[in-house]
């Protein structure tokens, strides 16, 4: 089968001709329908240094995606042939204490699709039977690859109370963008979504930011207390990872305010403990992946609620072999989600 | 000045000419500008088992409203003459455990106007500084005399996890539809609103309902099973009272789901502990008033927010002299929200 | 083997000749080394309405038990025969809307073992491999068959906010006595233990409980507020199910405080809830069985910490051909824990 | 009167002749009778960056302390004179968010004693009546001289999840060592102190520690991950306020467990968010003061209860004119609390 993987440990991304994945116990063989682009795949693509120290070529990258069951393990009686699934990318081992205890988003041996094992950027892809959630099959396959994202900003938007709280929002890529809509119609007082791209802040301002800031024209620590009779926003969320946007993040919460930390950064942040967290009783988390499946009913009902509109989320659709110009775009930062058709 | 006061131990409500309140420590006088009836005023009025229980005439009713500061004890420095405010109805003791820990709504010692101290159906009220909210000049006073029962939905419904859940409301007097319109906006996958009543149903539907049962019609218990795939109601918001609906209330909830509390039944009721509560370990909750100043904050700003349509909650606007008209009315059930004008 | 069940809908249990179980996939085969009594098999040996309505005769019952694995199913990797097992007695479907969201203890297809299928007052017993909980093989087996219902106090009590609060317990079975101890060393201000029987009153003196009352002499509401300072207890255990006791644990609760209901009551309760639990804002919480595999491995933890003397706790010791004596003991309330060996 | 001030922006402190405070509204005058010497004391005494930046000499400091009070102003009716009280050293404005929804101790204008405002190393202090909390006459003075230090433990400690995980206290100046002696009988697995001094080591030995780990000698998070299974503690408490110190209690924490940061850092600290917070998905609380007063209820019941004992807290007593030996003797780190008697 066609699938892009990295090959050697360098920056780029090569096609290649790889055998069909065989199965395991307990796993199921998707065929691939849509696929799209997550930062994570942009690390890996750029070759830095999380990608350096997380990924070991060859491995065939890409972990959001929806698609076809096509193929079943003989122990698998939870999926059939002809499923339409979505992928959770996060495998845990199922044995340790997270895994025991609810958590198996943090299993403590816990591996990637995409990332630790092979991923979508192919025609097929296996997975735990587990890990596919079944979507039906006559909704849209382009929002169904989208649902991992989605999720991220639920587990990430719902570990704050954004209900009667000021909201802001640092880093307007696709899970920030969801973050911003899914907030918007949760009660949020306010939404203001921060980046420093024009193009990602209009579609924050469509998906129902109240106010969008473009952090390299103004200060958005200044703008929020302004916007907040000098208190800060109740609850924060980063989700750029970028450095002086979390540095930002903590001087913007007020007193007893939350700080929830998505974004990754790609080295080490310097912080003002003292005024910015230990005076303020600020309460920060740290949010990686989706509750499973906790996450994943939320995305699931939300989704049937008919309130979130995700339209203009996904900005452009290509085909698999055009990937090279997708990571660019990324790059770029003039797009939200970019799907892609094997 | 002009009042409506229990006089007798008796049904009713008379009008009497009072003397006008003279200030205590911490005191500021209030001129009422508009008035509304609440649900327990009406208790008060048809003189039931638990009017009887807590008051004692000559007592002057009434403890929703809002108005103008016209006078001022000497130790006040928080509010001035011309002030426009609403007023919290809860008195706390200030020394008591509840209150020295942030839960004066709950004191030891509570004392509420309209029930314990001379309330607001006359022209002139006086009440505790720390209990007179102040309010925009420009803003609607209409408004203003409803900050208290929306106070009651928000403090009831923020108690529980709103944003991603199925909500039913038991319920659709003013707290309820309050309830209603704020869940709608605050992430709710889906709102179910039941009565008896159609008229406060059609009100319930105006006001983003996404379902109305009426009860008497068909069983609400059995829809909401049927509408959350077997699972129940993960939010339940208890608003009437009723018996009946007290008991449907917990049959509705999913297992670990929340059941919220606010409606009195005035007498006690019978519940099947083990399989409605237990076996389901369903969180209850029972909510009373408003959290000082917590709630009100929360009110300000979702009325700033613009997020909520109150509009169709006021359905009747009288004149004070009008009062057992009003009464009446709201024994009916064909009504929202009752504003009175001394 | 040898067995003991409910063969006919009647009160009374018999002895029996039965089959050794046969496997399933993910089972695993137990032979039973030691085996306690629970409240439940109590009930079902009196065949009261609970237990008329819940099992199906005939049922081996029993489900307190610790012992090794002598059979694996083919399809079992986590347990390998020679493994000293404890159960736990829940069985979650595994696919239901609680059981994937870690919450299989309320599983919305819940089977138990003794209840709904066959337990253990036999030579052997057959349960999934996930319900086996392995233990060191020199851990005294005598304690491994009372993990369950430690769990169970485990449970309770930490679902309330023990730590620096007045704590109050209605009923001392095993299961208020092993919270008496657990609450004693977690933080509690003060441990009062209620019963009606002065020997389980005893034990839970011995266990740590900082006060004592026999209901049937002084009214332990009243001690309570009066210990209290009027306030009322910050937590209630309701480990009893008696009618009585729960109208009482309402009634202890101070403002604002939680009431944990544990004990099963065997029919519908009356209660006051506007003075009980509305006005007071109580929270009240229904806890079942243990959270799976979090409260086992609280349990686990706070035995190895040395931390809880449950010495006190098992009081008698037979063989399980005494089963009978065993249960007229149990409904005497002359006993702590009953372990019976096979 | 007789008392000691920072008089120069320069290190030392000098003992000064200065009036006796007079009192301004809801003010009461105490005599002191115990004052103990806190770290913030320390920090003004060297004269280092935070002093710097937080004090304007002239300056009274000191703010742990209990006495008589000998006057009251006029409009004061909670206190009288006579009193013995221990104070609350944080002064609320009364009017902002904070103190309006019960956080007066994070106030938006707080004002500290001993750093804002004149403090206790003094014959007299005046403080709000609302700040001073009554104390039993026949009480140890001595200890109430350090209610404020072990609410602080009190209130970082509860922040967490104590009873049933296993907790790491960093740094073991005196709220450290009350943090170890608080959890250790509030249901904590095991309590691991973690210090650079042998002399505080032992006395957290001697508080109830189950095991001290001297830093300069062994890895710490090396230690806590041998002993936990390689999982990581589940509570770290941070109270130390030194750098390495606070990376390594990221490192330490386990997937989803908790970090409470006390001790203050002198300058900005460096953290590897990624793989210490994010990926964790760490709960994060920054905690100061004392919940006013729900903090103080805890700490009062908890002394009643005789649980605590704070016997080996107190090291040193010594007359307040030597207080320049007390403030060297903080520096080698060689004490526990100093207690001073003016």
């Amino acid at each position: 089968m066609k699938a892009f993987a990295k090959v050697r440990p360098q920056p780029g991304i090569e096609q290649i001709e790889a055998d069909r994945p065989r199965l395991g116990h307990h796993e199921v063989l998707v065929k691939v329908k849509v696929t799209s682009v997550c930062g994570t795949d942009y690390h890996i693509y750029k070759w830095d240094e999380w990608a350096q120290a997380h990924i070991k070529p060859p491995r065939i990258i890409g972990h959001e995606f929806a698609g076809e069951v096509v193929e079943t393990a003989s122990d698998v009686t939870s999926r059939q042939v002809g499923d339409m699934v979505a992928a959770e990318s996060h495998i845990g081992c199922g044995t340790c204490y997270q895994c025991r205890t609810g958590n198996s988003h943090i299993c403590e041996r816990l591996k990637i699709i995409g990332v630790d094992v092979d991923g979508s950027f192919a025609e097929y892809v296996k997975i735990p039977d587990q890990n596919a959630w079944p979507i039906p099959k006559q909704a849209p396959i382009e929002t169904a690859s989208i649902l991992e994202p989605l999720g991220n900003a639920v587990h990430a938007a719902f570990a704050a109370d954004i209900a009667g709280n000021d909201v802001t929002i640092f880093g307007c890529g696709p899970v920030g963008l969801s973050a911003v809509a899914l907030t918007s119609v949760s009660g949020a007082l306010s939404v203001t979504a921060i980046d420093i791209n024009d193009y990602r802040l209009n579609l924050a301002a469509k998906m129902g930011a109240s106010k969008t800031i473009n952090s390299k024209e103004k200060d958005p620590v200044a703008e929020i207390h302004s916007d907040t009779e000098g208190r800060g926003a109740g609850v924060v969320l980063e989700m750029s990872g970028n450095e002086l946007a979390i540095r930002q993040a903590f001087r913007a919460v007020r007193n007893g305010g939350t700080v929830i930390l998505f974004g990754l950064p790609s080295k080490e942040v310097q912080l003002n403990l003292g005024d910015d967290l230990i005076f303020k009783e600020a309460h920060v988390r740290g949010i990686v992946g989706r509750e499973i499946f906790n996450t994943w009913y939320k995305v699931e009902a939300l989704l049937k609620s008919g309130k979130l509109d995700l339209h203009p989320l996904i900005t452009h659709r290509m085909s698999l072999s055009r990937l090279d110009d997708a990571m660019k775009l990324v790059g770029s930062g003039d797009c939200g989600k970019i799907v892609l058709t094997p």
